[in-house]
């Protein structure tokens, strides 16, 4: 394909993708097939000889969108969102255009440098302490990570390395190992599974600090354990707080943790991965209150910033801290300009090695929405979330089983796990709308997440009414 | 931005790369600027109010383009090949647009089906092994991960599960910190730095395998070191080799390397990097003879089969060791058809959660090119690289440092390290083409690597017209 060819198809490939947003309601929001559908739709190998375009673009419709779930549906309410806008989009093709590998400044200094500024004006958008910002001579700064899992696996590999140096500091005599088997790092039980995961990945105990009946932490737990901890020889490095829980989107009090962690030493992760676009809202920004005693924190673009996957915006308060723990330079990545207070080379701040010009997107959205846009956004999508709480609270049948801060519902029909379990399988099975489940002391719950940028009051109230639909039938099959 | 806006402003985009990629000889391949240029020419926050589209797309070119190392320009030489086609970015549109997050089956059967077999496809390319397909009811299979990094960092964790589980078997008494402190991993001294890194990131000793006069590993040094360890307490449990190191693209001897390993229960991993694309050609496919022996082995498709980053394949012989390592599931990401012989959940493979749609380009590349167009770009590029090796060959001033197998060309300057570092200083000066250098035996080595996909013979002549022209300034200047 010629870029003569690429000038025709390309054009045809936006019309697509306008189509296709355009009408997607039109399509089950959730497939209807069997694992292992597709092998048989296509050849067992690929082609010796080029194929027809068109003929690729026929087999789109008959093979991969029949299995898509379709995330950007406003019938879709499952999990998180994750975002999605023209101007991301546009900023994506002009990225793989350029397929820089911006592992160093010299790889792509624009690339190094626009993501640097990027990350500086969005955390001026959240007001992060100027600790953060990495301005022309700061300490701190951000980094476009691919996922909020990998943002708090270098945290964690951070502190690790931070607490071992300090632990040999004052015992030379003590070898690594020794020290990584004492070492102990704290989260809460409500955390995302992927926190538990960089401690299985790094080697270390983790804890999981017991919630409330609101499902954040218990301050006075993390107190407790860090002092039985202590006392039984272990040594307190890590903690991630989370604000904005996956089950329920709670929010761990940072204001009152922070202080703890600073004074035992402990580095503090704060997690925020779908809440943390929130605090561009000065209504929200309380909740981020506290930030200042982190040593990190996260949030992903990805899922409410309008920025389609994948965007994980994460800061440090001293880079030389993740920069520190894994620094190698072999010759063929070395360069003039190396770190300095103008410059940095990202491949120390994250796990891969190469990455994309990520931040093209942040400045396409920034731009194209302004604050106000995106402020805008965020307060639309907590107010269908409030109406379909609502909704929920008039019929008596239900209740909501946590707080509804932000843009996720979590309800239940009044009964038994498997009353509720029926319900969501009648809703999976109709493929009307979608949710998936969670399960908050010992119940299961549905969660009801409002995710595409395009949902409206008139998808809320017809997502009622199917399930109000199905709840009447289940009920009634009930009564039989 | 609607879609009616998107489809106007993404037609526009078309173009815009089109005329881009067909131009983009006519900009300095490497940009003349100073650390820190980016920050004055944008303002210091983001705008409140929407801006304008074109503003942002005049400040692509007043802001970005000054700032971008064209990695597709036919100038570029520096590293190894990042791949770029049109298909690939048609695939990443389409990517875009689904916009789903595939981290489980339920999440996008289509995104999670169409990797299994387009693994397979791939797989079968290169002719490796039944047991890593996953065809219907294979025990291995493939995943796409976002670097080879993080496919390194994945096979030493699978290792270092699997080590501490079977000396538990026989020694259930020993804490698993005190298996790690004994586990050693190696590779060669000529290994990728993230291969190190991922050593650190596990926690566990990695040692350097010395090399041959040709760069690769010297079997008998990694029987002698095995048996050291062994006898010192130690336990060997992962080997990592290099097909087309990144120095000087040499090729560690697998085929006598596997069998060490499989009698020592030592995990042998192949990263194949740069060099695995080339396998799809008979020609070059007796480089991975041995791959009967590994645990597992990735390559980038994203460097030199025309696929954009990040797209990084790799198999496994036994999909359980890889998902068994890690295996979290919390109700939220439950669903109906979880792990069987036709359904797998990739979030499991690797270290992020989420992941996009990414082998709708290894599809879209796949058909477009057929396997007869994929290996015609090898062939040519490896053609492109002997025909640069006869140019320096010819001239008595300078020498070839390492075998040219592939795609580069690794020579210098007879004489110093000094007279070769001037050299280079002044070929990144000259901004006329760019490479970036090697270490050797201790020698300063220059790197010549063909990049883009259009680079052609005259480009070859003329970097060399232009390197021996300016080796005669330096050199004349050194007489005076």
């Amino acid at each position: 394909m010629d870029a003569a060819e690429f000038r025709r198809r390309g054009k045809e490939m936006v019309d697509y993708v306008a189509d296709y947003l355009e009408n997607i309601e039109e399509r089950p929001v959730y497939p209807d097939l069997e694992p292992g559908y597709l092998r048989s739709l296509i050849p067992t190998e690929a082609p010796v000889e080029p194929e027809n375009y068109d003929d690729i673009m026929k087999d789109v419709e008959r093979v991969i969108m029949p299995g898509v779930t379709h995330w950007h549906s406003p019938k879709f309410f499952a999990y998180f969102p994750t975002g999605s806008s023209y101007p991301a989009m546009l900023a994506d093709m002009l990225c793989g255009a350029i397929g820089c590998i911006g592992f160093s400044w010299a790889a792509s200094p624009a690339c190094t440098e626009l993501e640097t500024v990027m990350l500086d004006w969005l955390g001026k958008m959240l007001h992060l302490p100027e600790c953060f910002i990495a301005g022309t001579h700061g300490l701190g700064g951000g980094v476009i990570q691919g996922t909020a899992s990998e943002a708090t696996l270098m945290s964690l590999l951070a502190a690790r390395c931070k607490a071992v140096r300090r632990v040999q500091n004052f015992a030379p005599e003590k070898s690594e190992h020794d020290i990584l088997s004492k070492l102990v790092a704290y989260t809460s039980e409500q955390a995302h599974c992927s926190v538990e995961r960089a401690s299985l990945i790094g080697g270390v105990l983790m804890k999981k600090v017991p919630t409330d009946n609101r499902y954040t932490i218990r301050t006075e737990m993390l107190r407790k354990m860090v002092e039985e901890d202590k006392a039984a020889g272990l040594i307190p490095f890590y903690f991630c707080a989370t604000l904005g829980t996956t089950p329920s989107c709670a929010f761990d009090p940072i204001a009152e943790l922070g202080p703890i962690c600073n004074e035992e030493n402990i580095w503090m992760h704060i997690d925020a991965a779908y809440a943390g676009s929130a605090f561009i809202c000065p209504e929200f920004r309380p909740l981020l209150n506290g930030v200042e005693f982190a040593d990190s924190f996260n949030f992903n673009p990805h899922k409410w910033l309008l920025i389609n996957f994948d965007c994980s915006t994460m800061w440090v308060r001293n880079r030389a801290d993740l920069i520190g723990a894994f620094k190698m330079e072999p010759l063929y990545l070395k360069h003039e300009n190396q770190e300095s207070g103008l410059v940095t080379d990202y491949r120390h701040w994250q796990i891969p090695l190469g990455r994309r010009f990520r931040s093209l997107k942040l400045w396409f959205v920034f731009r194209m929405y302004g604050l106000n846009g995106l402020q805008a956004h965020i307060r639309k999508q907590v107010a269908l979330a409030k109406e379909f709480e609502s909704l929920v609270r008039a019929d008596k049948r239900f209740e909501i089983c946590a707080d509804v801060v932000m843009g996720l519902v979590c309800f239940r029909l009044k009964g038994s796990n498997e009353l509720n379990q029926n319900l969501l399988k009648r809703i999976t099975k109709s493929r009307e709308i979608h949710l998936v489940p969670c399960q908050l002391s010992g119940s299961f719950v549905l969660r009801f997440a409002i995710c595409a940028r395009t949902t409206e009051s008139c998808h809320i109230q017809q997502a009622w009414r199917h399930i109000t639909q199905l709840t009447f039938e289940l009920l009634q099959e009930g009564n039989h």
